[in-house]
């Protein structure tokens, strides 16, 4: 396989509602000399995504719910963020030591919803993208339409995970890019059959795209270039594990 | 933050109980000409660890405990493949669907316990190294020694998740890198002041390693150039979760 180089996007400047990320991307790319070419994987963060579409809740405007608000006691929370991630979940997976674990309207189980104070004004909370995947594949058809190229597009978040302290950042919607890359059925050279292997390749580009932008730098984008990935209309939702094989619900 | 590069390294030999990793990898970055240079992650993945240390086991000399006979029939699986999971494991955390996920002696939640049939000879099965982070460390001084170079090493190995379908590679021994990056108590160009935020640097690595080695190219070895990390004597255990702040035991 050949070499792979992780490319940190600088010079997108502050993302408002509205704001037309693709031409954001395309301009900054070539101000840096890195146009896009065929085959790049364009990593683009969650909360430029949530500020262009819109998702920046004013925390004044939010009225608790009589539930967040006690859940909000028990955890040692903001009853208005409490308020937002329960509206964004579809039910709280646990709760303790002053974390709520939910899994969101997308099926997704992270932190709070996915609802966030960082990297926003103060007094705002920002929620996830309605739908991740479509807007993955908006900004991938708006960055093919204008750079003439073919590129896939990975939206991240950052998650924590079980067992393991930290987090990674990983692919909530991803558009022009299989997020499983299947060995099942694949033998190795000593003629051992692959059973289960399917690595998350959204997932490990996500992570490697998190290793350049870090969290406090302002660049939100990276581009992933000399990746081998299947082309797809499969969306990173369609990594969300079935209900009725899952050993963790 | 500047650019990063992934290369995979060719031409490493199959391994065998006892042989020099290091060699191994320093001739085969000398003949691609990409030696190694100050800051490089040189990510190796578990097996070729496990081969060296001779961690292989013959199945015919495995004898299963009744305990094993019974969990895999449950579970449709191999006897003396659920005898060595057993061994290796302290607790078993879920099992179902076929699948047995286990806390390993190290603290790790996966499936199995890391032990594995795939890359090796018919009739074998490979255990995780007894400590991985000595392994990494071991394989850090080496490479350090013969190449003048300040390095670091990732030892890594494919875990699934919780909640979403397929697998990334992740650390389980690391050495002259700081496991966990802390954002905690910094702020944001907003004033707003992280809490929680530590990206796993090394899990990130170790995807990104796993996008370019891929599973049956007979590539064990990765050069992770580029990326920024904090040198330090922290082992990959040292991201286990306190049970007492699990909230997933």
């Amino acid at each position: 396989m050949a070499r792979m180089e992780v490319i940190p996007l600088h010079g997108i400047p502050e993302v408002k509602r509205g704001d037309d990320v693709v031409r954001f991307i395309l301009d900054a790319a070539a101000k840096s000399g890195d146009r896009l070419t065929n085959g790049d994987v364009v990593v683009v963060k969650q909360k430029i995504v949530s500020k262009a579409e819109g998702r920046l809740v004013k925390l004044s405007s939010v009225e608790p719910s009589r539930a967040a608000g006690r859940l909000a006691k028990e955890q040692g929370k903001d009853p208005r963020m409490v308020e937002l991630i329960l509206r964004e979940s579809k039910r709280v997976v646990r709760a303790g030591h002053g974390v709520i674990i939910t899994e969101t309207k997308h099926g997704y189980v992270c932190a709070n919803s996915g609802v966030d104070r960082s990297n926003i004004p103060a007094g705002y909370a920002s929620l996830l993208p309605r739908d991740p995947d479509a807007s993955a594949k908006r900004l991938r058809r708006g960055l093919e339409r204008e750079s003439h190229r073919r590129v896939a597009v990975v939206v991240t978040d950052t998650f924590g995970r079980p067992w393991r302290k930290g987090q990674t950042d990983v692919a909530i919607g991803c558009s022009g890019i299989e997020p499983l890359r299947s060995y099942v059925g694949k033998s190795d050279k000593f003629g051992y059959s692959l059973r289960v292997t399917e690595p998350s390749v959204v997932d490990e580009i996500a992570g490697a795209a998190e290793l350049v932008t870090g969290k406090l730098s302002g660049v939100p984008v990276a581009i992933v270039r000399g990746v081998a990935y299947e082309r797809s209309e499969d969306g990173a939702s369609t990594m969300v594990m079935d209900e009725e094989l899952d050993l963790f619900r």
